[in-house]
């Protein structure tokens, strides 16, 4: 059977929570426009200013910081630095052959973990709580990092 | 044949599409450079503001944020956004074996979507324009990672 | 032999750097994370200012922008522009089938730009060091990525 086949149950389900942490971060840009345009404030670009459809009236002060935007901002660049990194080491560990069970607990659990940070994160929990949920979504990719050094390792040596 | 083979068209369609965005997002962080040698501004360490090779004539307020260098900054951030999910979603996606039209429709037409964004970003068109090629994008990735989805739930069910 | 398995070594040598970048760039995040609560500065988000068990003593000024740890920001941001390119573009270079030795040399290569680029940013060394790592490293990517057109071209046409 090939590893990277849809007959393979392990590289099914890293394709479900590979594709649902695509679909979060992007979902994280929608939610900072429609932020910006709700609020009508938080943009960036001087352009952004003039009478638009979709800014049909501006208003000064559009253009600039804003922490009732920068929030999601924030969030979405929190996914830029982990999301990508998930994404390749989750498939390199599909092709170390790990138990189905195992790699359902790592590859959902890391969904949970960042569910559960956008949660911490957009409420405006303590920063314990959200880096509770980062350290654990980390912890999950160095773990399986560390698996496919191992593997690796042995046959390359 | 192989899925991920450059004898499979599709994948070899792919392999072209990704490595054109890979070329085009890395090409940003040269035009940024190239935009603060050019204005001597925009720079953002403090050590660059020293007298070296490529800084022979160091001016005061070299290091600071500058629009001139901070739209290319920004162009660059969109890229990372978007560029990283586009790659994954689209290898995922050969892996489902679509015909060959709708992955050179999806993969080029995202290709064309993201430079079209750039000539809007970088020559400051209004907002609505480079939404709409933005939105465009983001469409096609969301696309292609329901389909995925769609593809594995069939298999893991 | 299947190009994307343990036993093919020039696979097995780009988990090895894969994983190794990969666990360089989270690793930034600790190392911000770090440096914040050593000097008690930098924070971002207005909570972070609250009494919590990681920040049990919260002095004011606690939020907002602080080189000693914009610089580890500055590194990692530097990762995400950077590393994601090489991960996938690695993976496709793999598919073509190199020489091992060509494998070895551009991926541990690119492990050695990166550390040497860390070093350069995190002592502060002047821009046109820290440039020359990063530029090499570039170049190391942009030419898999040439190599990976080149191939599929041939295929498609």
């Amino acid at each position: 059977m090939q590893a990277l086949s849809f007959s393979n149950p392990v590289f099914a389900t890293y394709s479900i929570a590979a594709s649902l942490m695509i679909l979060k971060t992007v979902g994280m840009a929608f939610l900072t426009v429609l932020r910006m345009m709700q609020i009508k404030a938080g943009y960036r670009s001087p352009e952004d200013a003039q009478r638009t459809l979709l800014n049909p009236k501006p208003v000064p002060g559009q253009v600039g910081p804003d922490d009732r935007v920068d929030r999601f901002r924030r969030i979405h660049q929190n996914d830029l630095e982990n999301v990508p990194f998930f994404l390749v080491a989750g498939l390199l560990f599909v092709l170390t052959g790990p138990p189905l069970i195992a790699a359902q607990m790592l590859f959902y659990g890391y969904v949970l973990t960042r569910l559960l940070h956008f949660w911490a994160y957009a409420t405006g929990q303590i920063h314990d709580v959200r880096a509770t949920f980062w350290t654990l979504g980390v912890l999950i990719v160095i773990g399986m990092t560390l698996w496919v050094i191992w593997v690796a390792a042995t046959v390359v040596s």
